[in-house]
Protein backbone atom coordinates (compact mmCIF):
# COMPACT_ATOMS: atom_id res chain seq x y z
CA UNK A 1 0.00 0.00 0.00
CA UNK A 2 1.98 2.72 -1.49
CA UNK A 3 1.08 6.25 -1.15
CA UNK A 4 1.54 8.72 -3.95
CA UNK A 5 2.20 13.03 -3.21
CA UNK A 6 -0.84 14.31 -5.68
CA UNK A 7 0.32 18.00 -4.47
CA UNK A 8 1.91 19.58 -1.14
CA UNK A 9 0.68 22.22 1.34
CA UNK A 10 2.31 26.05 0.84
CA UNK A 11 1.51 27.59 4.04
CA UNK A 12 2.76 30.37 6.33
CA UNK A 13 3.07 27.44 8.88
CA UNK A 14 6.48 25.67 9.55
CA UNK A 15 6.79 24.83 12.65
CA UNK A 16 4.82 21.96 13.92
CA UNK A 17 4.69 22.89 17.64
CA UNK A 18 3.20 26.25 17.10
CA UNK A 19 0.32 25.10 14.64
CA UNK A 20 -2.98 24.84 15.47
CA UNK A 21 -4.21 21.50 16.27
CA UNK A 22 -6.92 21.65 14.39
CA UNK A 23 -7.98 24.00 11.12
CA UNK A 24 -11.17 25.44 13.54
CA UNK A 25 -8.29 27.06 15.91
CA UNK A 26 -7.00 29.88 14.36
CA UNK A 27 -5.25 27.95 11.20
CA UNK A 28 -4.29 30.32 8.66
CA UNK A 29 -5.20 29.75 4.96
CA UNK A 30 -3.29 28.00 2.62
CA UNK A 31 -2.59 26.61 -0.67
CA UNK A 32 -3.13 23.13 -1.89
CA UNK A 33 -0.19 22.90 -4.98
CA UNK A 34 -1.45 20.38 -6.82
CA UNK A 35 0.97 18.43 -9.21
CA UNK A 36 0.10 18.57 -13.19
CA UNK A 37 -0.22 15.20 -13.45
CA UNK A 38 -3.54 15.13 -11.29
CA UNK A 39 -4.61 18.60 -13.37
CA UNK A 40 -7.74 16.36 -14.94
CA UNK A 41 -8.64 15.23 -11.25
CA UNK A 42 -9.05 18.45 -10.04
CA UNK A 43 -10.27 20.03 -12.28
CA UNK A 44 -13.86 20.39 -11.08
CA UNK A 45 -13.08 21.92 -8.14
CA UNK A 46 -14.70 25.43 -7.63
CA UNK A 47 -14.64 28.51 -4.83
CA UNK A 48 -17.27 27.56 -2.39
CA UNK A 49 -16.72 23.89 -2.76
CA UNK A 50 -16.31 22.03 0.76
CA UNK A 51 -13.73 19.52 0.49
CA UNK A 52 -11.60 16.98 2.61
CA UNK A 53 -7.86 16.82 2.09
CA UNK A 54 -6.14 13.91 3.26
CA UNK A 55 -2.44 14.76 3.75
CA UNK A 56 0.65 12.82 4.52
CA UNK A 57 2.08 14.30 8.65
CA UNK A 58 5.35 13.19 7.83
CA UNK A 59 6.96 14.91 10.76
CA UNK A 60 5.19 12.60 13.18
CA UNK A 61 6.16 9.75 14.88
CA UNK A 62 4.22 6.29 13.82
CA UNK A 63 5.67 4.39 16.66
CA UNK A 64 3.52 6.12 19.41
CA UNK A 65 0.42 3.81 20.38
CA UNK A 66 -0.99 6.23 23.64
CA UNK A 67 -0.97 10.05 23.73
CA UNK A 68 -1.53 13.17 26.40
CA UNK A 69 -4.68 14.57 24.43
CA UNK A 70 -3.58 17.70 22.94
CA UNK A 71 -0.59 17.48 24.72
CA UNK A 72 -1.41 18.36 27.85
CA UNK A 73 0.68 16.34 30.38
CA UNK A 74 -2.25 16.87 33.08
CA UNK A 75 -4.88 15.03 30.48
CA UNK A 76 -5.06 10.73 31.01
CA UNK A 77 -3.14 8.69 28.14
CA UNK A 78 -5.62 7.86 25.50
CA UNK A 79 -4.92 5.47 22.96
CA UNK A 80 -4.11 7.32 19.66
CA UNK A 81 -7.12 5.56 18.10
CA UNK A 82 -9.39 7.36 20.16
CA UNK A 83 -7.89 11.19 19.52
CA UNK A 84 -7.02 13.04 16.71
CA UNK A 85 -2.99 12.63 17.22
CA UNK A 86 -0.89 13.31 14.36
CA UNK A 87 0.96 10.75 16.09
CA UNK A 88 0.14 7.02 15.02
CA UNK A 89 0.51 4.14 12.76
CA UNK A 90 -0.27 5.65 9.58
CA UNK A 91 0.28 9.49 10.44
CA UNK A 92 -3.25 10.60 7.46
CA UNK A 93 -4.38 14.07 8.43
CA UNK A 94 -8.08 14.85 7.77
CA UNK A 95 -8.64 17.94 7.07
CA UNK A 96 -12.26 19.81 6.17
CA UNK A 97 -11.63 22.98 4.56
CA UNK A 98 -13.35 25.38 1.82
CA UNK A 99 -12.13 26.31 -1.40
CA UNK A 100 -11.33 29.88 -1.35
CA UNK A 101 -9.45 30.50 -4.89
CA UNK A 102 -8.78 28.20 -7.68
CA UNK A 103 -5.75 29.22 -9.92
CA UNK A 104 -4.80 26.61 -12.14
CA UNK A 105 -3.32 23.91 -9.80
CA UNK A 106 -3.23 25.89 -6.84
CA UNK A 107 -6.29 25.39 -4.65
CA UNK A 108 -6.55 28.12 -1.95
CA UNK A 109 -8.24 27.11 1.58
CA UNK A 110 -9.74 28.99 4.26
CA UNK A 111 -8.14 27.45 6.95
CA UNK A 112 -5.47 24.39 7.33
CA UNK A 113 -3.33 23.62 10.03
CA UNK A 114 -0.71 21.72 8.52
CA UNK A 115 2.45 23.00 7.82
CA UNK A 116 4.20 24.26 4.84
CA UNK A 117 5.77 21.44 2.73
CA UNK A 118 2.94 18.26 3.88
CA UNK A 119 1.99 16.09 1.12
CA UNK A 120 -0.95 15.75 0.07
CA UNK A 121 -2.39 12.69 -0.55
CA UNK A 122 -6.12 12.87 -1.55
CA UNK A 123 -8.93 15.76 -2.41
CA UNK A 124 -12.62 14.46 -1.94
CA UNK A 125 -16.02 16.14 -1.70
CA UNK A 126 -17.07 16.63 1.47
CA UNK A 127 -20.51 15.27 2.26
CA UNK B 1 5.04 6.92 2.27
CA UNK B 2 3.99 3.26 2.65
CA UNK B 3 0.88 2.70 4.29
CA UNK B 4 0.44 -0.46 6.91
CA UNK B 5 -2.70 -2.34 7.56
CA UNK B 6 -3.57 -1.87 11.47
CA UNK B 7 -7.11 -4.44 11.10
CA UNK B 8 -9.75 -5.17 8.10
CA UNK B 9 -13.32 -5.25 7.59
CA UNK B 10 -15.81 -8.21 8.42
CA UNK B 11 -18.34 -7.53 6.48
CA UNK B 12 -21.33 -9.38 4.69
CA UNK B 13 -20.58 -7.02 1.55
CA UNK B 14 -18.26 -9.01 -0.73
CA UNK B 15 -19.05 -7.59 -4.10
CA UNK B 16 -17.85 -4.19 -4.41
CA UNK B 17 -20.13 -3.55 -7.44
CA UNK B 18 -23.29 -4.31 -5.02
CA UNK B 19 -22.32 -2.26 -2.42
CA UNK B 20 -23.65 1.10 -1.11
CA UNK B 21 -21.88 3.85 -2.77
CA UNK B 22 -21.77 5.53 1.11
CA UNK B 23 -22.39 4.13 4.43
CA UNK B 24 -25.84 6.36 5.05
CA UNK B 25 -27.21 4.51 1.62
CA UNK B 26 -28.43 1.20 3.11
CA UNK B 27 -24.74 -0.35 4.56
CA UNK B 28 -25.00 -3.24 6.76
CA UNK B 29 -23.40 -3.23 9.99
CA UNK B 30 -19.85 -4.51 9.78
CA UNK B 31 -17.02 -5.67 12.24
CA UNK B 32 -13.44 -3.66 12.21
CA UNK B 33 -10.89 -6.29 13.57
CA UNK B 34 -7.43 -4.44 14.73
CA UNK B 35 -4.26 -6.37 14.44
CA UNK B 36 -3.09 -7.18 18.20
CA UNK B 37 -0.25 -4.78 17.34
CA UNK B 38 -2.41 -2.19 17.99
CA UNK B 39 -4.62 -2.94 21.29
CA UNK B 40 -2.94 -0.18 23.11
CA UNK B 41 -3.81 2.57 19.70
CA UNK B 42 -7.61 1.26 20.55
CA UNK B 43 -7.82 0.80 24.12
CA UNK B 44 -10.14 3.87 24.38
CA UNK B 45 -12.21 2.90 21.77
CA UNK B 46 -16.18 2.55 23.71
CA UNK B 47 -19.63 1.87 22.15
CA UNK B 48 -21.72 5.19 21.05
CA UNK B 49 -18.06 6.80 19.98
CA UNK B 50 -18.05 8.84 16.63
CA UNK B 51 -15.22 7.13 14.48
CA UNK B 52 -13.69 8.12 10.89
CA UNK B 53 -12.28 5.00 9.43
CA UNK B 54 -9.44 5.22 6.81
CA UNK B 55 -9.49 2.05 4.52
CA UNK B 56 -8.10 1.35 1.81
CA UNK B 57 -10.09 0.45 -1.23
CA UNK B 58 -7.64 -2.21 -2.82
CA UNK B 59 -10.31 -2.89 -5.24
CA UNK B 60 -10.06 0.36 -6.82
CA UNK B 61 -8.39 1.85 -9.91
CA UNK B 62 -5.70 4.14 -9.39
CA UNK B 63 -5.19 5.47 -13.19
CA UNK B 64 -8.49 7.07 -13.50
CA UNK B 65 -8.99 10.56 -13.20
CA UNK B 66 -12.39 11.44 -14.45
CA UNK B 67 -15.72 9.76 -13.69
CA UNK B 68 -19.14 9.51 -13.87
CA UNK B 69 -20.35 10.31 -10.43
CA UNK B 70 -22.30 7.54 -9.18
CA UNK B 71 -21.21 5.39 -11.91
CA UNK B 72 -24.29 6.92 -13.72
CA UNK B 73 -23.27 6.89 -17.51
CA UNK B 74 -25.83 9.80 -18.30
CA UNK B 75 -24.06 12.48 -15.32
CA UNK B 76 -21.14 14.66 -16.89
CA UNK B 77 -17.58 13.00 -16.50
CA UNK B 78 -16.02 14.88 -12.82
CA UNK B 79 -12.40 15.14 -12.32
CA UNK B 80 -12.12 12.53 -9.24
CA UNK B 81 -10.76 15.02 -6.71
CA UNK B 82 -14.64 16.59 -6.78
CA UNK B 83 -16.24 13.42 -6.16
CA UNK B 84 -16.41 10.64 -3.88
CA UNK B 85 -15.02 7.90 -6.19
CA UNK B 86 -13.31 5.06 -5.28
CA UNK B 87 -11.30 5.57 -7.70
CA UNK B 88 -8.52 7.50 -7.66
CA UNK B 89 -4.33 8.08 -7.02
CA UNK B 90 -4.74 6.77 -3.44
CA UNK B 91 -7.59 4.79 -3.04
CA UNK B 92 -8.11 5.93 0.68
CA UNK B 93 -11.69 5.01 1.73
CA UNK B 94 -13.54 7.56 4.51
CA UNK B 95 -16.10 6.51 6.43
CA UNK B 96 -17.74 7.93 9.55
CA UNK B 97 -19.47 5.79 11.88
CA UNK B 98 -20.71 4.91 14.90
CA UNK B 99 -19.13 2.71 17.79
CA UNK B 100 -21.73 -0.07 18.40
CA UNK B 101 -20.18 -3.05 19.87
CA UNK B 102 -16.15 -3.73 21.31
CA UNK B 103 -14.81 -7.13 22.19
CA UNK B 104 -11.52 -6.53 22.16
CA UNK B 105 -10.02 -6.05 19.08
CA UNK B 106 -13.41 -6.18 17.74
CA UNK B 107 -14.88 -2.97 17.09
CA UNK B 108 -18.66 -3.49 15.67
CA UNK B 109 -20.01 -0.23 13.36
CA UNK B 110 -23.21 0.53 12.45
CA UNK B 111 -23.17 1.01 8.74
CA UNK B 112 -20.04 0.51 6.66
CA UNK B 113 -20.29 0.36 2.74
CA UNK B 114 -16.70 -0.75 2.27
CA UNK B 115 -16.47 -4.94 1.64
CA UNK B 116 -15.17 -7.84 3.55
CA UNK B 117 -11.43 -7.64 3.58
CA UNK B 118 -10.69 -4.51 3.03
CA UNK B 119 -7.93 -3.13 5.02
CA UNK B 120 -8.18 -0.58 7.60
CA UNK B 121 -5.43 1.93 7.76
CA UNK B 122 -6.68 4.26 10.45
CA UNK B 123 -9.10 5.12 13.16
CA UNK B 124 -9.75 8.60 14.46
CA UNK B 125 -12.52 10.03 16.91
CA UNK B 126 -14.86 12.65 15.31
CA UNK B 127 -14.92 16.10 15.49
Amino acid sequence: MQLVAVGHVESALTDPAAAPKQGTEGAPPATVVLDPEYADAARDLRVGDRIVLLTWLDRARRDVRVVHPRDDPAAPERGVFATRSADRPNPLGLHEVTVVAVDGLRIGVDALEAVDGTPVVDVKIAI
